[in-house]
């Protein structure tokens, strides 16, 4: 996706650590006109797939997801939650996702009932890593016996695993900007 | 707002200890039809307003804030963020503020490279009881110098504190729903 690549270029920053901060547009502040570009793009992605639903984890994730659900005629959004509150059911899928930016692992959860067998589940995150995230989010899936349609990251980074995991897994996953490498370079992009 | 009274009259749970579950549409599954509606009418009680940032907190104010941001000719939206995280700037405002449904206080955070004092900002959030997280945020636009055009709840607790103490400081505070009592005869909206 050209736009995102040059606005990666642009605005992105590379902190120590192989981080690729995109704080100033994709998940801290977010530019909404962005995200319409970005969901336009994995409806093109995914345009001849029955979705019933789309998934995603909190908190990055939300804004991409809602989003995107404008050009999937709407469909419910679920997104997983990372710590336990009185608000949520009793009755959740649980998996374990370990976070490569706070460097902490925690249960994830997503209400029994919002998710089943009958479901045809699209996968939304910002960022593709490790894939721990995307990992925990598709044994959500598994759980509930529902039909994982795809998995979309914004932003992959091709030096990792995450994404070559997930491929030789056969899951249909699509990024919208590979970083092939982010150093005191700059950043390059996979073709 | 008639259709989400409406809704939440068809879908809300109410549980012990005065919580109103309304997360098969608003914060854990989201309707993003409902959320449109939402956003529009937001706009239409800031119509005359200049407004040039929306902030929430993470996670449930996000998918609110952002489909918001696009009847705001998408103007920016900033999420608090309620955990340090190795993509946060060092540079932040930082304020406190007490979960009434996880029952712990945290520190929020935001990036003062987001806000500042020529911004005109909109406060957006879920759910309004005692106000914690709405004080907290407004606590973060002060710190910045910027101009508060308003703050909106979707729902608001009308039995609660919250919503008196915004409005005896004067801040321009629209509720989308303001609940007068919720108990085992059902869900009373005050008119």
């Amino acid at each position: 996706m050209e736009s995102l690549k040059k606005r990666i270029l642009e605005d992105a920053i590379i902190k120590k650590g192989n981080i690729i901060k995109v704080d100033s547009f994709l998940n801290h502040q977010m530019d909404t006109r962005l995200l319409n570009d970005i969901g336009k793009e994995i409806k093109s992605l995914f345009a001849d797939k029955k979705v019933t639903k789309i998934i995603t984890i909190e908190a990055s994730g939300i804004g991409i997801a809602v989003i995107a659900s404008q050009y999937f005629d709407y469909v419910p959004v679920v997104f997983a939650k990372k710590a336990k509150s009185a608000n949520l059911d009793d009755d959740c899928y649980t998996s374990k996702v370990k976070s490569y930016t706070k460097g902490v692992t925690c249960d994830i959860q997503m209400a029994k009932r919002y998710l089943n067998a009958d479901d045809h589940v699209l996968i939304v995150d910002d960022f593709l890593a490790e894939g721990q995230a995307m990992f925990g989010l598709i044994d959500l899936v598994k759980q509930s016996g529902a039909t994982l349609v795809g998995c979309v990251s914004v932003i992959e980074k091709g030096y990792q695993n995450g994404g070559r995991l997930l491929r030789e897994q056969g899951i249909h996953l699509e990024s919208l900007a590979i970083i092939e490498s982010a150093d005191e370079n700059g950043i390059k992009f996979k073709d």
